[in-house]
């Protein structure tokens, strides 16, 4: 049998800067560039910027070694919300003027190969589910949380990304865990992105620096001039043992927790995938988490070996992503791959995104 | 083509009654029997009842008509937890001694016919999706919750029910909707089913009886020393427009919305279905429970013609169920006929769900 020389482009679609990624048929990185992305000068800019470099980095392949003129498709992964089913994106905050454009549309129109589009949370999420912390459980569901600027989410039920009614589904940062609590930008009150992403644990440190617990360190930090950080905080507590630096990642621990108790007691899923900027501060916020999902989820506590018979995975496992920030490139050169895990949603609609087994 | 003459058998196990029905390939009803359920006699002997009952029902039917002797096999809803990859039940308070007892495999021996077990609220949910509020939708999608002692809950995903990893998924009921809110069964607290309710909306009312709007009638209701039930608070509101009442159930809506805002928020689905002895009393609390909805969930009011392109269903569903207390024996002997809507997961856990053609 013939080795698989077929290849894979993956483009990471950001704010600052767009990636793209030639990947072989084993996910191994054959070529990748990354550019500014020219946000002002407007999607179709944007998407000749990225038919650009496709086409460069494809030709820049050693074409004894891969056959870079058969290349399965482009998986592309794009801030939300995003219509999956039309492959058109909603009202980006960080986009101006990119409301309504035809993303998957016109960049299979602008590289003349078949694109998979999916959110960037989705696409990290597929990344570690296939390739990373969900790699060795080889199981069919999970959810991903990445703690970053928000609180992003993905789903896989039963092999294939969930996308919902309208490719929205899976916005667990709005799940809400402080009823009455601060007043988000989607409009509710409370919601876990307030809480759990990096501007949230910033305002838990505030909130401890300027409470009872306040320290002169923690005060002092969240006085700077010219800002600060959560790896700031973090430092703080590695350094001096804070105490009140560490209450803020207790804090956002214990909101995390309560998120991934209600998600855990509506699905019941048997792993999930903590990822993103603030969760590489795990040890500092990972025993809080644990013991709020405890306390809060029923389902969590019931589904032991006591209470069901033993097998190797006897409940929920919250792990800590493994892929870092290569996981939405990485997510999204896996999408031509794993046209299965497409929703049928999608298919249904009449907006096929099934790619053919060979392109171009 | 012969007309179909095939039978199916469904029974809803309750904590006080057990009902046994027989329905032709149209899901009418064709013979039905209810005896108490003997919970201190143990499981055995119930099953050795509904065993009984079901062939004494058969046996009743006029073989002109239907094919008695072609039964696709016995669908069973029954109180959770169970572990429907394994049919066993879990700890069911309201059944002691029952706990561990493998009910799926016992009703299969005593009854000679293949069994499709679900827990109640899954049945409750299959039948308001085919043939109830759901029905004129034709959607795959969905989430049906029952308030009634406890707020039971179904989720219906791309036209299968979601089982979670052990069986227990959906149990929305558990969300936490008030944070550092009042003990529930389960050791959580603030979780919706101890607001949205019977036993919540009588909470609810206690407090609002005591509270700055308290009302002497009020009062006077939840004083009484026979107790009072959510129907005596909404005759109180219809009667007398009673504002403490009022406000009691309108609590309900906002803690119910709160709810259902997460649910939409983390699957964004096109349909929710409200039933159960509570939501008969929807005028009252359905305006507070949709302004909750569209206050706290972005995907609900993101979702909308202007946001993308229009289509008949432009946005989430919420709608009130049409089955009543039948729901939940109807789903059961649609059961045997869905075998499609079983998980995969049991399936491919070596426990087979899928009914042969012909049984018996």
């Amino acid at each position: 049998m013939a080795t698989d020389r077929s290849l894979t482009v993956g483009i990471d679609l950001g704010g600052t800067n767009t990636r793209v990624g030639a990947f072989d048929a084993g996910m191994q990185l054959v070529a990748s560039h990354s550019i500014p992305t020219r946000v002002t000068a407007g999607p179709q800019t944007c998407i000749e910027d990225m038919a650009r470099i496709t086409r460069a980095l494809l030709r820049s392949i050693n074409e004894e070694e891969y056959a870079a003129d058969c290349v399965l498709g482009v998986g592309i992964g794009s801030p939300g919300p995003l219509n999956l089913r039309t492959g058109v994106l909603g009202f980006l905050p960080n986009f101006p003027g990119w409301d309504d454009f035809p993303l998957r549309d016109a960049l299979a129109q602008a590289t003349g190969l078949p694109v998979t589009l999916e959110s960037d949370a989705n696409a990290a999420a597929i990344a570690e589910w296939k390739l990373g912390a969900g790699k060795a459980a080889g199981l069919d569901s999970m959810a991903m949380l990445t703690l970053g600027t928000g609180v992003g989410s993905g789903l896989i039920l039963e092999g294939r990304v969930w996308h919902g009614m309208f490719g929205m589904g899976g916005e667990v940062g709005h799940c809400i865990v402080e009823s009455g609590g601060l007043l988000c930008g989607c409009g509710s009150r409370g919601c876990l992105e307030m809480y759990a992403s990096g501007p949230g644990l910033m305002r838990l440190a505030c909130a401890a620096a300027e409470g009872a617990e306040g320290t002169a360190s923690l005060r002092k930090l969240v006085a700077l001039p010219g800002g600060f950080t959560p790896l700031d905080v973090a430092e703080l507590v590695d350094r001096e043992n804070d105490a009140a630096a560490r209450s803020a990642f207790e804090r956002l621990g214990q909101y995390l927790g309560l998120g991934i108790a209600s998600l855990i007691n509506m699905l019941d899923l048997p792993l999930i995938i903590i990822g993103g900027g603030v969760s590489t501060a795990w040890p500092l916020f990972a025993p809080a988490m644990f013991r709020a999902v405890r306390e809060h989820s029923v389902v969590y506590r019931l589904v032991a070996p006591s209470q069901f018979e033993s097998r190797e995975l006897d409940r929920t496992f919250i792990r800590r992503a493994e892929l870092g920030s290569v996981a939405g490139l990485l997510g999204a050169g896996l999408l031509p791959r794993l046209a299965s895990v497409q929703s049928a949603t999608a298919a249904k609609n009449g907006t096929p995104t099934r790619i053919p087994e060979m392109a171009r």
